[in-house]
Order: C-alpha cells, then structure tokens, then sequence
C-alpha cells in the first residue's frame, strides 16, 4: 500500500519533531516513543522513510555501500543504483543470529568456506531501523542495538566469525508503559524519547478518519495532494544536514544545559550531551546559525524525559518536571 | 465428514454476522471469538468456508496465486484449476517455521539450494485461518498472526531466508476468557469480536439436537434441504465484494463513531477506524450504498467490545457498555 | 502372559459399560477413568481388547487398512492378514514425533527422500489407545489425542511433512484425581468418564484374588472356563454395531437430554449430544430399535459427571447431582 | 574389590529377607529400600548378586538370552558361556537412552541401517539393577523402571525404533526419606520396602568394624571363613525357586490378606496381592508346602508399609500401624 | 610460576595434617576444606602435589598406567617416562563429558570407529583433583567425583561407549559454607573435611607476606631455602604408604570409634570407617606400628566434622561438639 | 572516531589511578568500576589503551606473540610487525566459546583434523578486556576471565580440547550497583575497584561539554592538544614498568597492610597483598625506590573497598569505613 504522505499526518507534533531531529543528526542514538496502542506510532516514522529522495548503492553490494569497497564484500562493481531509504521493520521474534548476521551455514557445509551472511542491520544502514513493543525484546537485543546504533558500526564475534561493518541508521523503538519498560539502563542510552496519545478533540479525530477514507479510496490522489508540503520538509532536511557541522553550541547554552540537567538530577552526562546534539541539529533545522536557548527548550523535554528518576516526592510525571524546570530556571 | 449447512446454524446471530463481514472485506483484521466450549464455534467457520464458490489456483502453484508468477515461485504453469476456499486449521503444537514456512533442510543438505518451503500462512492464502484456544498460543506467534492477517502478506526473515508472499485470510481466533486473556495490545489487533453462548431455552437445544442428528443421518439429505438458504447467503457476499469499493461513508456517520469511541475512552483510532470499516461492508452486504447509522450500530459491539479498557465504577460488561452509549448518543 | 477374561473381572459395572458403548461407537470420543491406583483400570480395556476378533489387515501396510490403498501407502498388496486388534499403552515419555508419526529421518539423509514414518496413532487405528495417568500428560498432546480420537483422522504438519490418514480407535485415559487434574476444556472433550474405587467388601475382595491366583495358576485353564461369558459379550457387541445406524432418538428422549443438560448447567452442547449418542450406542447393545429413557439414565452419569462445574453451594459430588437430577426430572 | 559375603552382612535382617524374596520371585515387583546414609544398603545387594551360581548366556548375545533366538539379536552363536549375574549400578545422570537402549546412531549415520543398541535394562537381564537415591531420579525414569521390572519386558518405542526384548530382574530402589519422596503412586509399584537404620548397640558397631577390618585384610580369607553359610542361603534360594509354582495359597490366608489391607485402608489391590506373592516367596525359601498365617505376618510390614496413607489422627509411623493391625487382626 | 614449597606456608596445621594422611591412603575418599575466600585453600593443595616425586607413566598412554596394558589402550609401548605428579584443577564450566571422557566425535564421524576420548578424570589418575567451590558444581557431578573416587574406579555409559578404567585420586573439594551448602548426602561421602581461616594474629599475617614477597622476588632462592623441610615430608609420606598395609587397629580403638561415632549421633556406618582408616593412616605416618587413642583422636575433627547432625538444643560447633565428646569419652 | 586523549578526561582521578596501576602492573589482577551510568567510564579505559605504545607481534600469529613459537601456533614468520595495543570490548552474549576459543568445527568437519581457534581471550593479550555491566556475565564466565586475568594463562578444557596459551590483560568490568550484585567472592577476586560518579559541580560539567564538543568538531586539533600531556602519561607508566621489579617493601609497610586489614575485619589475605603489590605499583609510578605509607594509603580505597562485610552496626559506606580506619591507625 502506498506510504501515507508525512505531512498529512494530524498531530503528533512532538513525534514529527523527533524524527526530523534524528533525520539530521542519525548519532543522536535512537528515538523511544512511548504512548498508547493505536495511535499510528509507525505510520510517522514509515512517512518519513518515504518522504527522503533515493540513496546511491553500489549495485550488488550486501552492505548498502555508497561508494564500492567500505564493506567486508563482495562489492566490486563500480556501477551504483538508486534504492529507496531502507525502513527495516524487525519482525518479532527475530534472531540474535538475523539481526546481526551470521555464517552462511549451507556455504561453510558445502564448500567448506567461512562467508558472511548481512543481517538487518545491514540491511537499515542508512535508514530506519524500527522496532514495535521494543519492551518485549530480550535486553541484550535491545543493548546490542543501542551499541550499533550509537556506534555506527555492527561488530560480529561469533561462530568463529570476526566482521565489522557499518550500520548507520536512526532507531525507533515503540513501547506502551503498561506493558513493562524496559531498565533504567536501556532508556538511558536512548537519544530522545516521545510521548503519543489518542487525540481528544472529536473534530481531530474526523480529521484523521477523514484522510485514512482519502487515502484508502485514492492514496495517488492524496499523496499528491500533499506533495508541496512534503516537499518542503524534504528541503528543510536537507539544509539542517548541510549545516549541521557548521553550527556552534555558544558557551551559555551549555551551561543551561548542565543546570537544567544538575537541577533534574539526571544521572550521568548523556542527558546534557544529548540536549547540546538536539538542540544543534534542531537550530539546523530551523536555519539558524548558532544554537538558542529556544531550541535548548524546545528540545529538554525529548531529551531528558526519559532520564528522569522517580522521584518520591514529587508525583507528577517527567514532561510536568521538565517543563517546571524550564520555566523556574530558563525563562 | 460432509460440512453442515451455515444457514443450518441455530442463531449464534453475532458470529454469522461478523463472518459475513470479514468474508465481504478481509482487510477488517481477524475475528476473536469469545466464548463457553462446546458451542460450535469452529463449525460455524467452516460452514462458512465449505458454503464459498471454489477458487482457481495455479496448478501445482505452492502459494496458491490466482495468476501465474506473483509469488517466490515455481509458478509457471499457465494452467489454473478448480480448488475449494482454503479453511486451515491450526494444529496445536505448530512451530513458527510450520506456520511461516522455512528453508527446506533436506534439499539445502542433499543439493545445497536454499529453498523457501511454503508454511500454513501460504496454504491459509485466500481462506480461512481457525486457532482455537489462541489464548493458548505464544504471544509471538498471535502477534505475528495479526501482523500478516492486516497486512496480506508474510515476510520471512529467518535462517537466512528472506521471503515475501501474499497471505491473505480472514483469521479466526477463539477462546474462552476463563482460560486466560490475551494481552490488550493483541485483542486490539483484532478487528471483530464475538460472543457465543450455550443457549438457554430448551426448545433452542431441541432443536439444534433435531438437526445435528438430521446431519448424523443423511448428510447429503440435510445438505440439500439448505442449499438454497445457502446460496442466498452466497449471493448476499458475492454482492458486498462487488460493491464495497463503491460505498461511501458520510462524515456524519464518522463523527459518530469518533463520538462513540471518545465516549467508551477507546485508546487509539483502531476503533473507529474499525467502524468505519466494518459499517462499510455490511452496507455492502446489504445492497446499500451509503453507510448509514444503523450499519454502524450495527456493527459498533463487534468492532468496539474487546477495546473496552475496564471501568472500576462501571461493573457492567463491555457489551452492556457498549450498548448504552449507543442509546445515549447515537439515537 | 495370557489376558485376563473380560468376564471375569469382579464389578467395575461402570468401566465396563463405557467400554462396551465405546467398542459399540468408537466416534463417542474416549473414556476417562478415574481412580485410585492399583484397580485394574487397564486390565478391564486390556481385557476388551483381547476380547475382539482379530481384524483383518493389508499385509504390511504401516497403517493398519482393512483394504488396500485407503493410507499414504506403500500399501499394494492384495493380500489381506489376521491380526489381534490393536492395543496401544502409550509409553510414559512418548514424543508428539513418536505419537504423529514423524519424518524419516535416515532415510531423508541417505537418499534425499521425505518419508513419513507412522507413529503410535497409526497403529492404534482400529484398536485401543491407553494413556496411563493422562494428567501427567502435557496438555497439548492430550488436545491433539482427543482431535484424533473425535475425528478419526491424524493430520500431521511438521517438518515439511503434510500427511493424513484414518487413526480410529477407542481412546481411553486414567488418572488420579488426587494428582491434579486436566483442564475443564479437555475433559469435556472426552465422551464418557467412569470412576473406580477400590471394593470395600472383604469377599469381593477375597473374590478378586481368588480369581487372580486360578489366572496365575493356569491361564488357560481359566481363560477356558470364563470363554462361554466373554462370548456372550462378543455377540452383544457385533449385534450393537450392526445396529447402530438404524437406532432413532425420538424427540421425547432428546427434550430430556435437553432438560437434564440445562438443569444441571452443563456448558455447551456437547453434554446433550453425547447424551444422545451414548444413549443410542446402549440401545444398540441392549438389541433394543429405539432409544428409551432408561438407556438415556443409564448413561446420563457416564456422558454428564465430567461436565458439571463446581457449585459452591452444592457440595456433594458430581454423581450425586446427576443422580438427584434424574430423580427429579426423569422419573 | 572382592564383595562381601552376604552371610556376614551384621543385622539388617529385614533387608535381607526382601532380597531373598525377591530373588524367589522377581515378579514381586522391586524392593525399595528406605534409611540412613552409609548403612551399606548398597553392600547387601551386591552381596546376594556375588553369591548366586553364574548363568549360562549364549556368546555374543547382547541382551543376555539363555537360548539363542529369544531377543531382536544377532543371537545365533549355538555357544553358550558362564557369566557372574549382572549386578547393574545405574549411575547417576543416566540418560532414558542409555537405559532403554537406542539407536545406534554412528551406525545409521555411516550405513544407514537402523540398529537398535541395548541399554542398561537389557545388560540387568536376570539379574538386579540397583537404583541409589532413587527419589532423584525423574518420576518418568522410575515409572518406565517400574513398567519394565513388573512386565519383565522391554518395549522401545523412540527414534523410529520398536524393540522389545526381555528384561527381567530385581529392581532395588534405595532412598533418604529426608531428601524429598516419590510420588504415591511410584511407591505403590514396588512390590517391597525395607527400613535399614544405623544400629544403635556398641558392639554390634564394633563387629561390623571389625568384618570390614578382616575383609580388607585378607578378602580371599574372609569369604573363605563365610563360605558355608553362604553355600547354605544359595541352597535355601534354589529351592525356594523350584517350589514356589507348586505352593497353594489357602483361601484363609487371603482373607486374612484382605482384611488387613481393608483394616489399613490401602487403596487398590496391590497391597493384598502382594501380601498373596511375598507369602508365597517365603513358604518357597522355608520349604512349606502351603503358605500359612505366619508367613503372612512375617511379609506384611514389607509388603504393606509403603502403602499406607499419612493417617492425621494416627501419629505413629507405617510399620507400628501394621504391627498392630496384625497384633489385632491376625493373631 | 614455580610452586610454593609446601613446608613454606605458614600454619594450615588441620589443612596440612588431611592432605598427609590422603596422600597415604587415598581410598580415604576425598579431603572437603571449609573456609573464607582468599585462604590459599588451593596454595596447599598445589604445593602437596609439587613436593611429590615424579611418577613413571607408559610413554603415549593417555590414562597414566604405571606399566603397560592396564588400561582401555593403546597403551602398547614397553618405555615409562618420569612425569609430574598430576594435578588437575577442574575448570568452572566442565561438563560431564569432560570430565569422564566421552565419544571421540570426530573419528566417529570420520571413521565410523567409536573411540573413548580419556577425560580430565584419567589425567587426574595417581595425582589430585582440585575443585574450586564445589557447591557450585553441579549434585550429580559431585556423586560422580566421590564415587570415582572412592571406587578409584571410572565408568563410563554414555553414547553407547562402555569404558572403565582406574581413576585413583586425591579428591580435594572447597567451598564456603556462606554461598550454600552442599547436601548432607554428599558431604558424608566425602573421607575428611577441614577448616580454614583467615589467621587473626598480625605477626602471622606479616608472616605470610614476608614469604609471599620471597616468593615473588626470587621463587627459586626461596624454594631452596625450604628444599630440606619439604624432604622430611616427603620421606614421612614414602613411609607412611610403605607401612600403611601392616598396621594393626586394636579393638578398644575400634570401641573407641563407635562409642565416640554413637554419642555424637553420627547416621550410618562411614563415620566409624573413616576414623578406623584415617588413625590408621596417621599412625603410618607417624612410624607407629600400631593404631593408638591418640591417633584416632588426632583425626577425630577432620573425620566427623562434616557428618553431624545439626543439634537445635546445642549451638556450638560441629568441630567444638567433637572436641568435647572427646574429652567426655576418650581422655 | 578518534579516541578521546586520556589526559583531557575531567576529574575521575580514582578511575585514572587505578588503570594507571594495572598499566604498570597487570598481575594485579583486574579494576572493577562502580558507577552511575553515562559517566565515560569505557572512555577512560579506552583512552588509556589508545594512550599505549603499539606492540610488536609475530606477523599472522593468531596469539598476539612477542616473539615466535610461544604459543599453540601456527607462530612460524620470524617478522614482527606493529600492533596498536589490544582493546576488546566483551560483546553483550559473547558465549563462552568465543571468550575461551573453541573447535574449529567446520575444519573439524571439513578435514577431520581438531584445530584450536583462538577467542576473545587470545586477542586481548597484552591489552586489555572491558566488560561492560559485568553484573549480567553469568557468573561462571566472571569467575573464568578472573581466572585468566589472575594466571595470565587461558587453559581449554573442552570438546576434547587441551590448549593452554598466554593471556595477560588487565581486566575491566563495569557496574551499577542498583542493578545487582556480584557476589563476594567473585568481588574479591578483582585486584582494584573505583567508584565513580556523576559530577556535581556545573563548572565541571560545562568543561566536559565544552571537551566533548572540541574532540567532536575536530578530533585531530583536540588531540594535538592534549599530546604532551598524555605523552608525560605515558613516560610515567614506562618507567613505573622498569622499575616495578626493583621496589622493595618495607616490613613497616607490611605491618600496617596486615593490621588495616585486620582492623576492617577484611576475609583472607587478598586484601593485604594486593595492598602490597598496588603500593608498589604507585611507588614505581611516582618514581619512588621503595614503598612507603602514602603508597598505601593512595591505594587503600582501591584495594580494600570491595572486600569489606557489611556491618550491620556501622552503617557508613566502605570507602568512609576504610578512610576513618585509615585515618585511626596509618596517621
């Protein structure tokens, strides 16, 4: 079924954010999406996916290579093709062995060679790697997949096995807090973190009934319908890449950063180092030059969510805490 | 054993009901049916599956393709043949690898080939696929269900297979509450639900005794004293497949089932996307060419009853429920 | 050593009328025996089963046909053999491979061939299947047995295996209610339950042993002496099975199973038609042409005592409200 | 080590009595051996397997036949040769396959026949096979023992084998009641039981030192000095052997049998038929003609004590409960 | 590292005193050292075996015989070769297979040729075997340890192999009774237990720091400086084992063992065994010729310690309950 | 990425000291790091690694050789060639083939020759091995690579294996207490632990931020940057590892290490001697000839902290315990 068109989506704003964020800047380390059954959480992120223009790949080559020759090979052929932005959807129950890759079994028993056999994440790099109700994966899984998400890199010891490629994608992980979350630990080495919930408004709710009939009766009709606005995300993307590198993160935003996260009692440094790479690919975003105390703010809440302990005395939830946190300290 | 008759069926009204829907669009995502043992829950699928025309199919086509060449193959054989409407039964005990199919070892041993051997879901294509007791199933495997139940297809990602082939049934899944729930994030997945229940009245149990020991008797006599009955709910489907690309819904129709949905504090937009979607094909079904509110409430205790989260002030059941905001605000 | 005579077994009236209904119609579904240890529960079926005439069987056919090539063969030879009806003792630790039937393994290495190997099912085809202790076995070959078993057919799916063939016999499993008990759904599948208690009369007891010890003496000699009363019920079976097909159930009969069913609360319909069936089959062993009330009381405890639910107001035990029902509705 | 001689075994005399027993008939059942740690239960047994006379076993034969042909073989050397009775130890961590035999997989795999390996039950063939701490065992592992020691035979039913061969001998069971039971309904198989205590006297302890100081010594002049008395058991034993199918039981002794058993409350008939064989054995081994009262009483603690149920308003152990049925009832 | 000289370590004087009296008779069945972590519990150990002389072993034989041809083969050659006493430190982790030898696998597959592969118990054979925290190792690879042991026999069933060959070790286990206890079962298998402490006095500490700095410094400086300590042992040991077979254990030592074994409630018979042996070993040892009070009294902790039951109304020790029994009974 | 200089890392001075004594002495026996999650500490050991000078190492040797022949082999080339230190980061699931090396099964296979291949263990030789969250290592696995780390020697046990090869690394493993714990006895077998924890002033904060972005906006200028200083690192480690073998260790010095851990009630005598060896480590870092009491009170917290009971009446943290014990009696 044709994807439906990103712009079209009602809502969600904070999830579009996210991943526009994380479209800029894929080391940002993957993006959580908390919220209820339903609510399209995959919809967005397979929107985006099929919003980006063509990657080049070298025709034939296992790794989605750019240019021939940066993977373990076979990837001679100097001719590259266009191939869709990957969107891995990890299927459930998927294996240690798939995921990361493994002996081609059948190869090693026949010929006696020791070949390597991609995996999914071969197949996600450089694009999404997504994973619905992440909180019924097995940790090490999901430990595993933080790793190479932050790194870049799948690194494959086993069955005697030594292979290291690249793995460059943004991962999404979708997962309801009533249905157990997953350690403190994992969360921690997420990115950024989304909150979904079923919209209220019943005339938002027609709304999306209303485009889901479009789409279904005609979904050409309606993606062309929205294919300006599309259009216009794909560019400010686009500018946000270019000029990541550029942007300079001024010595003040830092320090909000480091007080509102001292304030928050956030563990670690991940949580200030998270806020100072959103709020730069956010200004990229945006077209700004240097990094303002507005996108710092606009940003604290995905980045920190997630990072909050509980707090015994305190019972409202992490955004209520964070944005308490900005208003005393940053406005 | 010959099939009994569907029209043969002593009331059990609801369950006829959402298999006629299901039969009219597929794509409405399974059908759970609650329910005491002993009911004739799966005679009732089965009916409805032995009442169906037969469907062509390549011949010797292992993915059951209606024309040559849209599956991973060997598909090549011009020739289409006669075969009844699939109605697999899941057998107890059947592994992942049954139901998705898997590499065929013996050949991969004996010849090195690495064959994809179809599994159930691919047998399923087009038909019907019955779980009894799916509360008994491992939470994967429902999901996994649902997953290719919605989106018609199955993608294998295993043992190094990389497979896709279309997979399209209504699913039928059934259960008895008393032996353990499914999890909410996978009873949302189902798009109808149904009640059955052992009659009451005497001459209800009468009957149906009359008639099961009619069928013991002469199969072939009973049969034929329901043919027509038969053939007029065959005409009724035939009809609904027809037009059911042409109904349309009104917005009014929609922002009753937003109401409805906002109203029971149904998580998500599965419900009333469901609504709209079930309300459509027994508007179809019924010869009509607009949905009209009556469809709807027809139709809102199959597509809402399982969404129900539980209301700690409200002991009334689900349906009860349902039923009463259906008075208050749809008439 | 020599079976014991079916006729000499002192009392157990109940175990060996289900048995004889059972052998009458073996489509009744199992017998589930319940009772203390060490009273001969598998004496009694043994002993039916030694009973019999031979049956008459394709020479080497692995699946027991009365005529050639009704199996999935080989199964060529014109030539039909005697052989004693089939008594099958499920060994404790039986694998759902050992019971189904599985692949050939050997064979599919040596020479690349997919063979079926019959299993436990195939040769208890038109005999006995005993399952010792069936509580002890997982509940999900105890559902396969009892699919079988109400079927007639074993459908095996594994392996790439997709094989059917005919596997009727008389199921029957004991157990020990004081060891845990199987799941209200799989009991109710099972046609009939019987219970068996240890004899409390000293010369009943005398009696038993007794009769043991002339067995133990000279089994010939014994078997001699009780093959006048084993005869007698060889012809009351054979007559039972002929006439089976042409017994009626006047509606009268029926509204009582109906009545009595509901009075008791019985789930579903399998209590009634059971009822019916079971009432039929004693018809037919009685030489009577239709079934009258009193075959249905006869067999009421037999058909019902399994599918009663737990009253919590009504303590005494399962028997005695079958029996106060009859009293009070029956009579 | 040269064993010990049975005769200079100190005390445990009702031990000793249960293996003579058994050694008469071992269709008694087994003799499971409750007690203390380091009480040498295991001594005794081997003991009695030392002193009885070699068998004659026809060379080559894997499953121990006394005249060739009589197992699945090969068989057919015409030769038969002397061997000490087999005292099999099952060692702990046992597999079902080593006991009941497999197949012969390096055999099928290089010449793909399918040869069938002879266990531990086929090399315990008419002789003992001991069993220490056999409540460590799985349940399943006893219950195939206990099938297979009362049956006399073996039926492999696994990995597309089906052998039977026979398999008689005495199964001696030992347990620390401390260290968790079997089940009742294990227990309940053993034909005997047998307590053995540390005996409590000085010089009792001092004399059992001072055999074991002598046996290790000298053990060739040891069993030398105990030579005669154990010439005297043997005698006693083949006797016992030749007369036991020509002992009558008379009808008062069963009745005695049964009223014992009913007075106890021992559920089935195990108990009394037990009583019946074990009086039987001893009359053998005593040289009577008949068996009498006193035979009875001298067998029914070992027969009875493990059959009795926990009594709560009876805080005294099985055997004093069995003393005073006898002190009450019998005398 | 060259080994710590056994006269070297400082106090260890029980630890020391149980490795003696095992060396010179290591049917004594194993040596079970309680204490805290970091004791140097395998230091000891290490260096008792090191002060050995080397053993002669036929060239090429992997199960250690003295002189050719005892063993399952090849063990052909007429050469012996000098080889260290063998010392084997059972790895965490190794698994039965290991440890008793099993399949050769690979010839199997190769060849078809079934061939024993000796495992760590055959290179224990004439030396020690070391268990780290053997109440991590699994109950029934510790039964299989002591039985070898003990039998100084292994025996292999497994995978269809039937291997014995001698295994004759010193079975040294520790464990620290904080992380679990092994079952009393196991422990009363063991022949001696011992306590080790961490020493309290600082001039001990120091002590050991001092020789452990030697040590480390110059390892054979220091090992010359003890060579002439470590001789008297070794001498000792030689004439303890030339002795041990003719020395006489008088009867009031055997009383004494008794008495003492009766007044400490010691279950079954090993207690008064291993007294009677380990005096007997001490009095070889010691150049005595025959076993006196003091004897026995010497050894008296080491053999009952682990064997007494815990005493709810006496909550001293095991190790102070035996001292005073000794005191009460034998001075 | 460029590896973040050592040097450039704010604070975490403990973590620093205690690589900076396993850098110079490895036999110490591993660093255990305690602390919140997101503090850089695999940064820091990674920056120490990447601080070293390369190896040199025999070229294609699969065991990391200095010079050829001292390993199992193939070690054959006489060439050495440049190596940058071994860092290896235990994969989450990393089994314990892969850590120890295994069978090169489809050699084995393929040729029937029984080929080692080297595991993670080899390569880590002469480097260094972090195991993050070691906490979730099953304890097995712990207790090996404490083994290897402590011996310097791998020794293979397995699959009919028997290699043994050099692996001297300094271990690492990281934890969070909160998320459970080692045991004891494994605790006490790391040689060091540090604690390690968010900081808390802004100021810090900031420069790690401001760091972090000068490494990340140009990782080359930011290394030059920082050169000199890691090069004054580096110099101090080489000459710490010359002089290592030359430091004596006052009697004084030793006093005070035996009575500190007397005082603090620490198990064994690993807590004095790693006290020890760590003194003399920081005295060859520092330059100094011989140990003297500020050595020791640097390194106490390091050495001590993980081996301190917990004491119920003293409810201060170890690392206060041990500085108030420090504070009473070295001062």
């Amino acid at each position: 079924m044709a994807r439906f068109p990103f712009s079209a989506i009602v809502g969600q704003d904070e999830m579009k954010l996210a991943l526009l964020i994380a479209a800029v800047d894929p080391a940002i380390g993957g993006v959580m999406v908390f919220g209820d059954r339903g609510t399209g959480k995959s919809t967005a992120a397979r929107a985006l996916a099929g919003l980006l223009p063509p990657i080049m790949v070298v025709e034939g080559c296992r790794f989605g290579c750019e240019t021939p020759g940066q993977c373990p090979g076979p990837c001679t052929g100097g001719k590259t093709v266009r191939q869709a932005v990957p969107f891995v959807d990890l299927p459930l129950g998927a294996t240690e062995d798939r995921l990361l890759g493994a002996l081609d079994l059948e190869r090693a028993l026949r010929t006696g060679e020791r070949v390597y056999e991609p995996g999914l994440l071969a197949r996600a790099h450089r694009g999404f790697l997504y994973i619905d109700e992440i909180n019924l994966l097995e940790d090490h899984l999901v430990d595993l997949l933080l790793d190479v998400a932050a790194s870049g890199q799948n690194v494959v010891e086993r069955e005697g096995l030594s292979v290291r490629h690249a793995a460059r994608f943004v991962l999404i992980g979708s997962g309801n807090p009533e249905e157990g979350e997953l350690r403190p630990q994992l969360l921690d080495r997420f990115g950024l973190s989304v909150e979904v919930r079923t919209p209220h408004a019943i005339d938002t709710r027609v709304e999306i009934m209303r485009r889901c009939a479009a789409h279904d009766a005609d979904a050409a009709a309606f993606a062309a319908q929205w294919a300006q606005e599309d259009e216009k995300v794909l560019h400010q993307i686009a500018r946000g890449q270019r000029r990541l590198a550029r942007i300079t993160v001024p010595d003040a935003v830092m320090t909000d950063a480091a007080l509102l996260c001292s304030e928050l009692g956030v563990d670690g440094l991940r949580g200030e180092l998270t806020l100072m790479r959103a709020s730069r690919a956010l200004a990229a975003l945006k077209g700004a030059k240097l990094v303002r105390r507005e996108h710092l703010v606009a940003v604290a809440p995905l980045a920190l969510r997630h990072r909050l302990r509980r707090d015994v005395l305190d019972e409202s939830g992490s955004s209520a805490r964070i944005e308490r946190a900005l208003a005393e300290h940053l406005s």
